[in-house]
């Protein structure tokens, strides 16, 4: 194969508008692999990708060409189906903390593969790290045990997985190549179909706190991985989810930890519940199991059984005290009346700011950091009433996030009629 | 400046088909030139623009930053009018050989900046080197006094002239984005803004041996150069040239130079002193000097006169034999009647094939070899009689000659109606 092709062919085929073909995709990503394609060579590739598109015979070859550059993992042996949940990424989101649990209650393995936050979405693993003595370095070897013992696990992703996705995420991240949607489904898709799981459910998230603001490219990326799922054996549907108002009540690390345990013993916030719920039944009616109704395992204690397992198969305390910023701030509410809106992005600057979320992969992240709101929208607020409280250990912190708060909500006058949107906004499946 | 931007927003910019600000392209350019802007997001931008396009005002900036990147030089000192010439590349195509002491008899001073060959078309340094001890190197002080004493230098362009884009072209090369039209024109002519001529003619060349195979594409690539010109302050025109047919007799290196010498010497095939009288004219009315007619100094034997002048002040004996190649393979025409087609790409590459070009930069050329063609579109050929003469030094490279010219030329029954296309196609200016 190595003699082929070679990317000035590649790239021109594409920039020219033409299909690439089977071997050409193959080639391409395993010469890019081994080094004989240059990072300036598939940066100017990404980049004709982005601009003319593939079409769904193209993204699936190079999927499988990104699955192929790595190992494959196969959950197929153990006692009970699989199922995981991606999200594109939200504010306040987290989903993956109570629903792993919850779906493992049900009988169904979860082996969910997390990453680290970068910019204003936070990160599965930084939540979790907030847990005294809690890892998220696993071998296959242990998180194939405690998926047979415990049913549910969250960690890292190895390195085996697609390293191609992940050598070629690094470089469209500083080339302007990461919004194509053929590579951001793709680049999901790669991963999670290299993990082996046997249903997959998508949060796709849409609005301003969203990596797609607009409903039709969320519903192009949906539809884009759906298929690839599809035509790989995966059993795999998509929701589009609300991303204009952030998730729950909180958007930071231990904040967002406690949310979830509350979640888990039958409070928490209705919209983190409802949209469990349904990735949940999602989830089991992919695995086959969708006579299980979840909402019973958090109302009998069972999916906080699992958490505490699974929180203590990793090294961490599930009952220890998290810890806690050593500032805070709070911010009241300008004048009385109906908050009736609450902006995603603003609040997820503002915690990144704060501390809760990294600007570089090297950067660490503040346990403690994050920002609580104390209103919805459609809630009444009081004028001198706290609104949102800021959380961060360095009190310098403060004000660059009150500035990304600025402009980031609106109070009508009480009386004024508001109807929330839907958290779920539709199905791809 | 250095803080003023960063790689990813003028990539996205572009991307998202904004026009870049004239901040952002001097940062880039900049940036790129002391390497804090990456070869991959270069190629990313290179790409972007390729698709995207520039308009007049980015592409005249774009230009202007990559001649900022270098030196300038200034022939405001010499006592004559400067004028230059430049091409965009063909088969056969000698004409700067006979046309800068022409020039220079004419009383304007040339100073002919010129690269070397790679792929089908040759390289005007490589011919002179086939010349006995000439040699291209001058220092800008060597190059300053032969204006002024001959008034007619070819020498190699020194790496003091726009650096940057001597670093984007070789990173174009190779990352397919040689073909955008704002690039090209903003690398050949920031060059030659930087050179300091005072008068520029451009021969853009059309047809299957050039690297525009279209007229709309020649066009546009003419009419953006000529308004870089002109915004620079340099008198620009642009001729557009025929290019499906090789220019003259013969493609190669020394047979080139012996072709030039004919036709200061007065004879010379039709179609190479035509096109070199058509671009002297429009050189002396560029530099003011119109009123002359370069006819004549062909005639008078002046323009001769300072081609020996040129070649002896850089080393060279215009009176020695030039090399001859050890080996020559004579192909027959196939059936008598008339030469209707002689494809200008097929010749090209036969004779760089044959040794006369190179591959890659660093590859040594022959000065012997190349392709001699005993007829032109219009000629009568006798069956069996001599229709193509091949040289080259290594008999092996004969086959592959040969492969290429495979259906490059037709023979069409005698009495066939045919009518030539003219070389000159348009001005544009």
């Amino acid at each position: 194969m190595s003699d082929a092709h070679d990317a000035v062919e590649v790239i021109s085929a594409k920039r020219d508008k033409h299909e690439l073909s089977d071997s050409q995709i193959d080639w391409v990503i395993d010469a890019y692999t081994r080094g004989a394609v240059a990072d300036e060579q598939m940066s100017s590739l990404a980049m004709a990708i982005l601009l003319n598109g593939m079409n769904r015979r193209e993204v699936a070859r190079w999927t499988n060409a990104m699955i192929a550059s790595g190992e494959r993992m196969d959950f197929s042996t153990l006692s009970r189906p699989t199922a995981d949940k991606h999200s594109t990424g939200g504010v306040g989101d987290k989903i993956t903390l109570p629903l792993a649990p919850l779906v493992a209650a049900c009988g169904v393995a979860v082996p969910q593969l997390s990453g680290r936050g970068l910019g204003h979405t936070g990160g599965t693993l930084d939540k979790l790290e907030s847990i005294p003595g809690w890892r998220a370095l696993l071998s296959n070897e242990e998180m194939f045990a405690q998926l047979e013992s415990v049913a549910a696990v969250i960690c890292a992703a190895g390195d085996g997985l697609a390293p191609a996705d992940k050598k070629l995420y690094a470089l469209r991240d500083v080339t302007g190549t990461v919004e194509a949607i053929p590579l951001i489904a793709s680049s999901i898709m790669s991963k999670k179909i290299a993990e082996g799981t046997g249903a997959l459910v998508l949060d796709v998230k849409v609005g301003t706190g969203a990596f797609m603001k607009h409903l039709d490219a969320a519903r192009e990326l949906a539809e884009t991985m759906v298929a690839l799922g599809q035509d790989a054996g995966v059993h795999t549907v998509a929701l589009l989810t609300d991303m204009s108002t952030p998730l729950g009540l909180t958007a930071g690390n231990a904040i967002e930890v406690q949310e979830s345990v509350d979640v888990l013993a039958g409070g928490g916030p209705a919209d983190v519940v409802e949209l469990t719920l349904a990735l949940a039944r999602e989830m089991l009616a992919g695995a086959g199991r969708g006579d299980v109704d979840p909402a019973d395992k958090l109302a009998d204690g069972s999916a906080m059984d699992v958490w505490k397992q699974m929180i203590r198969a990793q090294g961490g305390d599930p009952d220890a005290a998290l810890p806690v910023a050593r500032e805070s701030h709070v911010v009241t509410a300008p004048s009385s009346g109906v908050l009736t809106r609450l902006d995603a992005m603003a609040v997820g600057l503002a915690a990144w700011r704060l501390g809760a979320g990294r600007a570089r992969k090297e950067d660490p992240v503040q346990a403690g950091a994050g920002v609580v709101w104390h209103a919805r929208p459609g809630d009444t607020v009081t004028e001198g009433a706290p609104l949102l409280t800021l959380l961060t250990d360095d009190e310098h912190r403060f004000q660059r996030a009150l500035d990304s708060l600025a402009g980031g909500y609106d109070i009508e006058p009480a009386g004024t009629s508001f109807e929330a949107g839907p958290i779920l906004i539709d199905r791809v499946g």
